[in-house]
C-alpha cells in the first residue's frame, strides 16, 4: 500500500476541527508525496533533518516551526546564511516537514498532556482533564524537590527552574506543557482549583514566578517548577510516534529527541 | 522645596515622547502626592513594597508591573488573594508606584542597555548603539565560558543558559536586555552585524537557541548567553536611582533589589 504526506495528515487531523489561522501546516514537500519513512519529533533542527535523511524517511511530523518563529514565517530569513542552509537541505533531500501544533492539543485528551503525565507515570493521579492542564493530586504528600528531582530524573531532564520553597509540601498540582505557563492561565488555576503547586513548561519571567515569589511572601504556600519548553513537549510528540507507528505498521516512525537547547552555566 | 510624584515623572519623561499605548503610567497612589523617599527597584514586589515602608518612601519607580502582566490590568485579579493583599498593602500604606518602561528605553542612549553594560564594564568595547542593542567588540578574544563567568561574577547572577560552544572564541557580540532576546531581533543581528555572540535577557526558547543549535549544527561559530530579564535590566534601574539621586538631592532615593526570581535544580 503507498502511503502519501496526505494520508498521514488525514490521520493526524481526522478528529479535530482546525482553526482558520491554525499554524498546522505543510511547511515543505508536497501533499503527494509517498512516505517512505516517518521521523516525529519536537523540534525539526538541522540535526534531526539529518538523522530524517539517515534514516531515509522522507516525512517529517514536528511539533514546532523549523525556521524559529511561532507562524513558519520565512521571508525575513530569504537573506540569513543558516535559513539558507537548512532550507537547502530540506528541498535537495525531498523532506516533507508536517507542523503538528494545534491538533494534538486539540484532540481528547490533549496529546500532549497525556504523553507528559504518562512519561512521568502519574496518570493514576490525574483527578481532572482542563483544556489548558491536568489536575494532580498527589497520593502522599511529596515536597517541591521530590517532584522536581523525579521529572528530572524520569524524562532525563537537566535541570528545572523552581520558584518558592523546594521544601513546601504539595498537595494538588496543575499540569501545563509549552507555551501555557504564563500568568492568565496559571493564576486562575492556583486560586480554582486549590493549587499549591504549578508545573510548567515555560512562560514569561514577570508573570507566573513573581506571582509565587509575592505568595510566599504573604506567607502562602504556593510553587513553581518551570521545565523548559521541549522539556514539557517532548514526551508528547514519543507517544504520537508509538500511535504512527500502530496506525501505520508497515511504515517506519521513529521518535528521534534533542539536546536540550541549553546548557547551564 | 515640597517635591510632587508629578515632579518626579516630568523629570522621567521630559526627554521622550511616550506613544499612545505605552505602559508607563501611574499604578497607585495620585500625582499630587508629596513624596517622603522613593525606591527604584526592577520588579515592585511583594518584598519591596515592604521594604519602601519600612523606609519611609512613599514612591516606587519600578521597571516592570507589580500585578503579573504586561498592561498592568487586573480586572482578572480581582478575586486573587495574593493580588488582594498586595493591592490592599499598596492603598493602606499609600505607596504611589510609577511604572517606568518604555521610557527608560526610548531615552538616548537607552538607559537600561546603558547602565547593563557600565555594570559589566564594557563601556569602552561598545562600538555601536542601535535602539534594541548595543553591539560590542571585545579587544582580546574571549570564549563564551569567559564572558558567561565575568557576567555571573560582576552582576551577581546565579546562573547563566547558554546555548552552543562555551569553548568558542568571540569577538562581536549584541547586547539585548529584557524581552529582546526573540528571533526578529536576535537573527537579523547575527547577519548583518557579523556577530558570534548574543547576549540577552529573556526570549521564547523556540527562537534564537534553537537558530544558534542550527547554526552550531551547520558548522558556523555562533553562541547565545541568555542572563535572565531581571539580571539584564536591574543594573539600568540601579543606574536610574543614581541619576535621580543626583537630581534631587533634597529626596531619599534608594535602589532596592530583588533575590532571583528562580532557583535552578
Amino acid at each position: 500500500m503507498k502511503i502519501t504526506v496526505q494520508d498521514l495528515i488525514h490521520h493526524l487531523t481526522a478528529h479535530v476541527e482546525l482553526r482558520e489561522n491554525t499554524v498546522d501546516q505543510l511547511i515543505s514537500g508536497s501533499m503527494e508525496q509517498l512516505v517512505t519513512g516517518v521521523i516525529v519529533t519536537f523540534m525539526p533542527s538541522q540535526h534531526v533533518i539529518e538523522q530524517a535523511i539517515h534514516q531515509g524517511a522522507n516525512l517529517i511530523i514536528a511539533h514546532e516551526p523549523p525556521f524559529y518563529n511561532h507562524h513558519s514565517h520565512t521571508e525575513w530569513l530569504t537573506e540569513d546564511p543558516v535559513y539558507q542552509t537548512k532550507r537547502s537541505l530540506i528541498e535537495k533531500a525531498g523532506i516533507a516537514i508536517y507542523r503538528c501544533h494545534d491538533s494534538i492539543h486539540q484532540i481528547q485528551p490533549d496529546g500532549i498532556t497525556e504523553g507528559l503525565i504518562q512519561a512521568l507515570g502519574w496518570s493514576s493521579y490525574v483527578v481532572q482533564r482542563k483544556p489548558e492542564a491536568d489536575i494532580i493530586s498527589f497520593d502522599d504528600h511529596m515536597t517541591v524537590q521530590r517532584i522536581a528531582e523525579h521529572i528530572k530524573r524520569t524524562l532525563g531532564v537537566e535541570y528545572v527552574r523552581i520558584a518558592g520553597s523546594l521544601e513546601m509540601t504539595c498537595k494538588r498540582a496543575a499540569v501545563l506543557v509549552g507555551f501555557r505557563g504564563n500568568g492568565n492561565l496559571t493564576i486562575p488555576l492556583l486560586h480554582n482549583e486549590t493549587l499549591d503547586l504549578i508545573i510548567a513548561g515555560e512562560g514569561f519571567e514577570w508573570e507566573t514566578p513573581e506571582y509565587i515569589r509575592d505568595a510566599v511572601q504573604q506567607g502562602k504556600q504556593k510553587a513553581l517548577i518551570m521545565m523548559g519548553h521541549a522539556e514539557s513537549e517532548a514526551a508528547g510528540m514519543k507517544l504520537l510516534a508509538a500511535r504512527l507507528d500502530q496506525a501505520f505498521p508497515r511504515l517506519p516512525v521513529h521518535f528521534v529527541g534533542e539536546q536540550p537547547v541549553y546548557k547551564v552555566l
